[in-house]
């Protein structure tokens, strides 16, 4: 049971907000992403808000202007009046399908709210945003092969790519308290690493500083514990997407990481983006699941009949860099990397029904990591460590500026959207994070 | 910083409730631990307790009967007034102890607000619990050099202890949704394995069910993103301690667990004691850090001055098991093995370091698992793969049954004390746990 298409995808729909309808948006009517937000430099509660070209409309705001009175009632209410999204992420997908329907016409050209609506927008450039939800449990998966076969090399020249990677979509937890929202400027982590060579580890400040491109999933309503959810239900339990870097610091992945996996290499800083896109605005970029033939087939617990035709997503992924130079001279970000999310070797309904089958409760804003999203061609790596060959081929910038691993005072920006023939383009907005100099010792 | 001796550990205190004086109890004055429970059967909010004896002393009718008035404030009062610890474990550790200390008075033999207490009093044997704290992230450490070593050799035979094991705190992030409290019933998970000498794995429920016996650290007040919590602070940081025991599917575990660590092996349930014991009310029972001459030396970060001497804790930790057939004729659990916390090679200062050092933040209510506590000796071993050798060596009960791991109906059951000359015993209560059948698949 995945979203249908229906009227709120129709590519021809117009918004009376007019910068919705210059085509390179990444907000058209067609999209309607979630996030909270408030008046940039403002001490007011952060409210909910869908992004509307360049503006952002208060939900509560909405509300009282009377466009969703046919959903009105207690648990509705206490959704759209919260401070996170949270509570929307647990109503029924029925409910969030209906209010997509009911913003859908309210923002319409022609549509007769919209003079009680112009007064409930507030233009994206004004405002700042807050993670989107409170993350209960953060998980991160492994899911691109590619990513895999090329970390694995690295870290294990002999034995790249493990005997049960066909078989189990690999996960491991992760850290919420270090999930902040575009924007997060963290400093370089401080710790152990062990020198090629040398008879014991030295402290200090992280030497090869990476990001990770990933696609974040939002759970919505959870399931009990013991409960499993399987594939043919797993999207009703999705929320939306939304974009996600997983900061990692490799010199200290390599040394800590056995038996137990990542630790500090990874949990000093996650970046995600402001915007969730909904599952039902994803609906008309399915695509065919990603395997060859040779593959193993799944097995049954992790099959279902629309699997192959399209249980993966066409998404766009982009890498950009801008360093302080770049940036102290105005010189926009540079582009590293350009990958999509449908070269994913597990799909994001097999990673809930894997995540589930041993009975594990997800709950509402629970977020899940796609783990590095790497194409199949080198120039379609999501971190430096693949681009660069753990370390030892130069990328030089248009600058001339020179980089193997991240460097203090890089901003790495990611972007994302979908597009086809016949369906609008709708885009993710971007995720930024910027690395800062260590803490002095 | 730690928390010195003071009056609240005076042996000979007495206390009004006069099961607190038996001796035997966990709960005598000198302990003081703090739960959150309501009568049994009720619908009523949760509220904060302090255990004392067979009683519970309810803390919110304990503030109306005025015997906190020195410390009330807003912060404190919502504190006392919530249903969980968190707000509680946020406040600075100087109040933590003028609350221990206005309990302690308040519950002495001849105190004056005993008239007034008598009525804030429930019976634990009509009361139930709930979690203690909303624990935010669940980080779970490997700091037992025994239990590594005896895991590895069934892991890694060729390699059992890995090169940064003595360098480097190990541990890795769980899953906090699923953790729950004592009386904790669920289902044998289903998941993968790979069966020896299979080319396939297979489905099905798990058959090599464990438990491991630890000990569980509930963070106090936390740190900022990008603050490190230094080791001569670090139990400042620290509430208190409970019993944890980190249920774990082998079969599952090895086949998934590389190369990011365990996850369904372990995340489908975790069950913690209800009571949490301060780390003042641990004072007495401090002992020397476990290492052998030949270790390494900690790099300078994981060291402190005090850490040889009085690093680690002193606390007997035992399990048992009861059978469905044990249960239904009554019969009591039996012991399957003790071990005691003082054998850990990391302690829990490192472990709070160790976590902060890259920035990485812990929020009040978080809650690190010290990981399987096992002694030096095989009969000190945490779980039941190290008893058994890997599922080689069978153990037989008392009553005849015979046990590699768990079976269907089995309850676990953990009980942790400390008690030294000259000083109180005190215990940590204990912790349940059943398996009931897998789900049908």
């Amino acid at each position: 049971m995945k979203p249908q298409l229906n009227e709120t995808h129709d590519a021809s729909l117009r918004s009376w907000v007019a910068s919705a309808n210059t085509g390179n948006t990444d907000f058209p009517l067609q999209n309607l992403p979630y996030g909270v937000f408030r008046r940039a430099g403002s001490d007011e509660q952060f409210r909910l808000g869908v992004a509307i070209g360049d503006q952002i409309l208060d939900l509560a705001a909405a509300r009282v202007a009377g466009i969703f009175s046919a959903l009105e009632n207690k648990e509705f209410d206490k959704a759209i009046l919260g401070d996170k999204l949270n509570s929307l992420m647990s109503l029924a997908p029925a409910v969030w399908s209906q209010l997509r329907l009911a913003l859908s016409r309210a923002l319409r050209l022609g549509a007769s709210a919209q003079a009680a609506l112009q007064s409930c927008l507030l233009a994206q450039s004004e405002a700042e945003y807050a993670l989107p939800a409170q993350i209960g449990d953060y998980t991160d998966f492994y899911t691109s092969i590619h990513h895999a076969t090329a970390i694995g090399k690295l870290l294990r020249p002999d034995n790249p790519l493990l005997p049960n990677y066909k078989w189990v979509p690999i996960g491991y937890h992760g850290r919420s308290s270090s999930i902040a929202v575009s924007g997060q400027e963290f400093r370089r982590p401080l710790g152990q690493t062990m020198p090629p060579g040398a008879s014991a580890p030295v402290f200090g400040p992280a030497k090869r500083m990476d990001y990770e491109m990933e696609i974040g999933i939002f759970i919505g309503n959870g399931n009990a514990l013991g409960d499993a959810i399987p594939m043919q239900e797993a999207e009703q339990h999705v929320f939306g997407l939304c974009l996600l870097n997983d900061w990692s610091a490799r010199d200290m992945q390599g040394w800590e990481y056995q038996p137990l996996g990542p630790f500090l290499a990874k949990n000093f800083a996650s970046t995600i983006s402001p915007w969730v896109v909904t599952i039902e605005a994803l609906a008309p970029y399915r695509s065919a699941w990603s395997r060859d033939a040779a593959d193993p087939q799944p097995l049954p617990y992790l099959e279902s009949s629309d699997l192959r035709d399209s249980g993966a997503f066409d998404i766009a992924l982009e890498v950009l860099l801008q360093t302080a130079a770049m940036r102290s001279s105005g010189t926009p970000p540079q582009r590293l990397s350009l990958s999509n999310f449908r070269h994913s070797y597990w799909t994001v309904s097999q990673l809930l029904t894997h995540h589930t089958v041993n009975g594990c409760n997800l709950r509402a804003g629970d977020l899940l990591g796609s783990g590095t999203q790497s194409g199949p061609q080198p120039e379609e790596a999501g971190s430096l460590m693949e681009l660069t060959q753990g370390g030892k081929k130069t990328i030089t910038l248009a600058n001339g500026e020179q980089r193997l691993y991240l460097e203090d005072g890089d901003s790495i920006v990611m972007r994302g959207w979908a597009s086809k023939d016949g369906a609008a383009r709708i885009g993710f907005g971007e995720v930024l994070g910027t690395l800062l100099p260590a803490r002095s010792e």
